[in-house]
């Protein structure tokens, strides 16, 4: 029998990940998607070999299973169809907080209630890869192409499972991969790109009277890309990762302030130290 | 008599402006600089047809002068070298932030103190173009192309000068080309400008302990890009503009502090509210 991997959510990212994923492994690969429509679509198109509107169909013959749908629909999905999985199969998501979505599955006070039958594995993915417009119609095999690929390990992984990942990274073309258990991961996602949209989403808020695009650069451009942004699931990604992501922004805000009081107060050589510190930095992050 | 371009300074902008002058009005380009070897190698290798450590010679043979130079250096070489000016020449710059300069250069409350002789015309220029590394060796006769190019009117300009300059935008392949008064320019570039190179600075000032590049995002990317950022030029700009710039800082830290508020109250509509309305301006502020 083929190795089969089965997507669960056929939007941007997972029928990205669908095309991605042909010839890995030589495995089958099976979608499902609440939509219908896409269902016939992706199997019509060739971005799956089988697409089932039934989940329980994709949960009963994959090996590995990739959640790419919101966080809040993964708990009740493996309620229904957990009992279906495939002994020794492994499960993923590429959800972008991992936190609360792993102590809802694995709730670490109450190993019980686990909703991961035995033999199950479970190996956490973030793929550091989006666009502006979500949706099957936007998705494309080169999406994962040289962006950074996070494996997030939990109590239900093992070293295999971890390896699948690593493997699956390197097949879509990841380009930096990184460890990082779900606190880690969730305190440095809050960083990158929950404090990261909030800011650039702030940057557009409120555009001064007579505001015309002659006056923006390359760099107002580049800074503001992400506000065009799908608030809906963006909504969720901050609410999700809240306590973080304010965490971040807390300290956001006093550095603003800092730049602030340097210019009311006229002290060049604050506003030079802020600004050398923040390009030493930027060429550090960037070199690592 | 060929019409004749001065350019005073022959760093990144400079030379760049020289290199893509060539041809504009058949005109003969020279330029100036206070770095002999600059003038030598600008000289040598046809940026300018002639280049001169004396920045007297240019004033004097010179039918448009653009300064290239920080602000603060203007009013110095306008004591020192206007009476050289040609009758009927125009004079430009194209400087970061005009209010303080033009109140020094033309101060409105004791017109005869201004540093411009009678006939003598005056009309800045502001071309949202720019790069991380400053420099002759970083200039490109490309650099200005598709960006935004804004000319600022003053007490001394006339139609005929605004038509130059506008040609002049023109011909360098400056894309969307607006005028603004002094100080209606410094008020928006502290928006689009000064505010979105201090935010990109803020997010590089604490990267959190355990940060990978993995997950660096093309947002994160994007919205820290202009981190890596000339901070002794930058604090010049921003210090020019510090007011302007305090006002927008104010604007911002209120809308993160908005943010902050959605976040730690997990009110989801209001965030949701920030998030579209973000969504709507960017995209608005793009289609102007």
């Amino acid at each position: 029998m083929k190795y089969t991997i089965g997507i669960v959510g056929l939007g941007l990212m997972g029928a990205s990940l669908a095309m991605a994923l042909k010839g890995f492994k030589d495995a089958r690969v099976i979608g499902t998607d609440i939509d219908e429509e896409i269902c016939r679509r992706a199997q019509a198109e060739g971005v799956v070999d089988e697409a089932y509107a039934e989940p329980g169909r994709v949960f009963g013959q994959a090996d590995l299973v990739i959640f790419c749908v919101y966080a809040r629909h993964i708990p009740a999905l493996l309620q229904e169809h957990a009992q279906r999985l495939k002994p020794g199969c492994v499960v993923s998501d590429i959800c972008g907080v991992k936190g609360p979505l792993y102590d809802e599955i694995m709730p670490p006070a109450a190993p019980a209630e686990t909703l991961l039958p035995e033999g199950i594995r479970y190996v956490g993915a973030h793929p550091m890869a989006g666009k502006e417009r979500d949706g099957y119609e936007n998705a494309e095999a080169g999406l994962f192409r040289d962006r950074g690929f996070i494996i997030v390990p939990t109590r239900r992984s093992t070293p295999e499972g971890v390896a699948l990942m690593r493997e699956l990274a390197q097949y879509i073309g990841a380009g930096r991969v990184a460890e990082a258990d779900a606190r880690e991961h969730d305190a440095l996602v809050a960083y990158t790109s929950d404090l990261t949209h909030a800011a650039a989403s702030a940057l557009c808020l409120r555009p001064p009277t007579g505001f015309d695009p002659a006056f923006a650069g390359g760099g107002f451009r580049d800074c503001t890309r992400i506000a065009d942004i799908n608030a809906d699931a963006w909504t969720a990604l901050l609410m999700e990762n809240s306590a973080n992501t304010a965490d971040a922004l807390s300290l956001y805000i006093e550095d603003l302030q800092r730049f602030h009081s340097a210019l009311v107060d006229g002290d060049r050589q604050a506003l030079f130290a802020l600004l050398h510190r923040a390009g030493e930095n930027k060429r550090r992050m960037q070199g690592l």
